[in-house]
């Protein structure tokens, strides 16, 4: 960490930030500019995070140095993560088709859906069951029943499944059915739920937050995996910007970027970065040609009827020919999609 | 709402439209231009909203006509909100100061700071117990503890309490000390504690997220008051943009948008807004002058050494000169102020 | 273009609206819903949109059905724009890779680039003469002796040359060198600039701006083609986003939005939008996936002794490789290279 | 300036870092963490910025430590510029309005327009004859016959002329008319216009793109002033954010930034930062009460009929009222407003 004095700091304000981070056992070198002083400080990250420097008198600004998460960066693990759910692997060269319909609306509905992605060679199922909504007034999802109904389609098919979990209450009913636990993008600064997942003995699928940055995505990370749970994979999907054109800001420089920062598997979703079916098809091209592990994608038997993202869903009736482009391409990347 | 049709949809695409918004009991009214067709839909919000439109062959886009919020619209009801919090109220041209600090760390600096912010002219204390942190290395708050020393300076001061619930499990315990439950910017559209919240016999003060649209917040306000609990308090507390000289871009047109489209009372908070002490001052004025009924601001007897935001915090020995120019300002605007 | 009115609109607010509609020779079409009413506004777009409407008494807010841009548009041609350069095609499935120094520094060292280029397969040569730099203190470019060393490199390489002009006053002597006439991303909306290129007898590179949506973009290509010349390709290199790891965000989006908008032909430039060298690659392939015509990328004999964005250009000597890739993935694509 | 080394840079790679600083006459400060070293870098500022420190190998990143922009600064100058047109004054506690139409129509549009401005207490009188428009197919302004007509209604108030220059080329004719040159936010880095700028006599006021940090307008600022023109007043316009209810996002907080970084009046155009009329009078207080030397705020005999940003232009009936406001709040602020 450096601290970064005013033009106008005096000799006593630095040295009253000396005498603090020595306080708390860090060491501190002093370095006099021209203009300015720099207080390089050395010690125990956490001691020294919470040292309000910045509230100190003369101080401008605090630079870090080292990165705010240790467990899931590249520095710490060399080689990239592999996740493996029932014999499905992600990650270390592997590459998942993670598909299925954006809420779970029928028995039926789930397993033409899984069969169609079992079909086009996707390695799970996704579908939710608990489900967010911006309006109050929205279908909130079928709860425990559209879990059952995953089950049912995962017997059929052998897709693992991926579902959402919102509310740390449900935690035991949605690991009794999923394979992964996935937490969706209003969550991914809900610390309590992601200690609670840290807990468990299950993949989770972390999405990126609208407004997240990709250091405090890697953050969010962090909370799951200091708790225990190292198997967790990263999902882009989009990020708030003033463009209209989408719905989202599909930021596929987030693909390269994890992965030289992190070890940890990177899928993007391209269903809801762009919110438009036209879509689909060039976002998850430019998501595995940056280097993706896998792609999120959404598929309905009739997109038309759907209760939820319709407009965005690709009909499963169409399925086959995309996943036939998106594993094209992954192989060409030298990804093993098998 | 309207459905756009693209320049090259047939007749046969425009009768589909208009069949499957007939089949949920709403009417169509066609009107054809000279080069693109807009269907007019009439019906029941509820049902034209769960109408995947967008998914539908030949549509274009579909602009809604009316707000997706109806409880919380100045339409619904025209007269100002005013919540009386144990005496002390708020909108309707009552104004607030609800001040304390950050985070509750010992019995004194929470009774410090709640002395300050009485004798200065504030109407409620605010501090949190229970802290969401960015970095699971970072201070967590004191939990119950806190919300008892919290307690302890309301017994001695007379203000009510304003504190923070992250988890529906906490609902409970929270509600045993706190006068009103603050919803942070992380869990602006965490929808189940929202509901929960919705059920429960206290003011909620609800924080605009990072990335929520001033529309989102009014939704999010409407999952609160469709269950019941009409007494929320919106909190405006900066966006993220490209900006970095500050923290977050403080959004204060957000106030008279607000006070325009609804009559819940709308509070600023300058200290998470911009980060910095030196703009908490001129955050707080123009927040004032654009028609908020408070402001939501950090003070902390000792800011070099709090646990948590020490860099923004207002020392107590400054907050009477601080507060004395805002009640000023509001006095200025119209407001009463005790 | 649709009139919404507010709810609390009177019927003589209404009658004056459609009166001024019909003034300037259009027609009003009213329909009137439960809550609220809408006005149908048919006619000539440029007497429409001179109307401001929005000030009118009544007006909740106007909605455009139509496009704002019509000579760029998909419906006005459907076919790609293929453009010629000296031989070096682009667009309608021809892909170009455009390279060279972000300045011309040297003769030698523009020669040294060229042939990079060159043999690498690259088909345009680019390198700025005239330099907008943020900092009045950086170097500002070798102005016409620049343009001199890149004509020679073209005598050289039989490479055309990719070149910006940022002021209408060197138009002249620029277009007296350049084949391709490149318009920075800080005069996107310059419409003195771009109504002057408009008269020209050469293609313009027109790069989006940081804040620029791609309407805006088109929108701005049409001021170009609107004056005669039909030979712009679009440049999309990155956008204003809070992600602070990277420069700016590749709008990966905007190159199948565009593509679907416009017959025109979109380059990716991942050399600015990440500003990152080890981000060239992952996002030149990410961009090509996604449909792009071609790359816009820095390259340099020597990064580390450059005047200009050294960090971000790849060294010549990598240079083979990197365009290995990308052509390899255009054709995946089914684009023709040479 | 620090240069961050990589975890796994070797010390050759330092050592060559260590080289090339000293190479430029610099000097290099090597400190040496538990995993990381930092190399800070003492010299002059100029040679410093063109060394490419970042594609040097091992580095990770490199920190500024002094701010890019020197004349405008506040270190550089303490006291406030007071700039003086015609007798008005802003700047240094000194308030001025600025108001007049959105572009000069008529000469009566403008001469009922100033005189409104001039009784209501407004310092000058703005209005556009060249004008910059998104669409080719808008009204683009009457030129010199625009200037003209503003020269006469200031024969007539006395208010001293604000108008825009968007090309060097017109430079001599707007400043035969003109008292102050605007400088548009699409040319906020148009930096061939700002060095012309900096050569003329008289002051200029310089708008903060949509796109531009504060620091990038301070930078663009420094173009003017490096010059030798000193004069010149920043104006905050709203910056592009994902926020859909206001045009712009009206950045408050620019203002008591600038304060505290720069010597330079700054005002805030409440106008376009909304493009709404009803926020006109709380963003304009917003701005006083945040400590804005002045207000530059549109206002049209007959907004309904104006050529150009009616819907959010301020009747000339209603100025008198609004102004009152505006000036009453800025002498509660402390300003002077005569």
């Amino acid at each position: 960490m450096m601290v970064i004095m005013h033009e106008t700091a005096t000799e006593a304000e630095v040295a009253h930030v000396v005498a603090r981070v020595e306080e708390v056992g860090a060491s501190a070198h002093i370095s006099t500019g021209e203009r300015v002083t720099v207080i390089g400080v050395i010690g125990d990250r956490e001691q020294v995070t919470q040292l309000p420097l910045e509230a100190m008198p003369g101080v401008d600004r605090v630079v870090a140095i080292l990165r705010p998460y240790k467990l899931v960066s590249r520095e710490f693990q060399q080689r990239d993560t592999v996740i493996d759910v029932r014999g499905a692997k992600i990650g270390g060269g592997h590459f998942a088709i993670i598909a299925g319909p954006c809420s779970v609306e029928t028995a039926e509905q789930v397993l033409a859906a899984a069969r169609a992605v079992k079909a086009a060679g996707g390695k799970m199922l996704r579908g939710g069951a608990f489900k967010p909504r911006s309006s109050p007034y929205a279908f909130q999802g079928l709860g425990e029943d559209g879990l059952r109904m995953l089950a049912a389609a995962r017997d059929d098919t052998g897709l693992p499944i991926v579902t959402e979990v919102m509310d740390p209450r449900d935690l035991d009913v949605v690991c009794e059915y999923a394979d992964v636990l996935q937490v969706g993008a209003r969550n991914t600064q809900n610390f309590l739920l992601l200690a609670e997942l840290g807990k468990v003995a299950k993949p989770v699928l972390l999405k990126r937050g609208p407004a997240t940055t990709i250091e405090e995505l890697l953050m969010a990370a962090e909370y799951i995996v200091k708790e225990g749970n190292r198997d967790v994979i990263l999902c882009e999907r989009g990020i708030r910007t003033f463009e209209t054109a989408t719905r989202n800001t599909f930021d596929v420089s987030a693909v390269p970027v994890i992965k030289i920062a992190s070890h940890l598997p990177v899928v993007v979703d391209p269903s809801h970065s762009a919110g438009r079916l036209d879509l689909v098809l060039p976002l998850s091209l430019a998501g595995v040609a940056a280097g993706a592990d896998g792609v999120l994608v959404e598929t309905h038997p009739n997109p038309e009827h759907a209760l939820c993202d319709g407009p965005q869903s690709l009909p499963t009736a169409a399925f086959g020919e995309y996943a036939g482009r998106v594993l094209d391409l992954a192989r060409w990347a030298g990804k093993t999609t098998v």
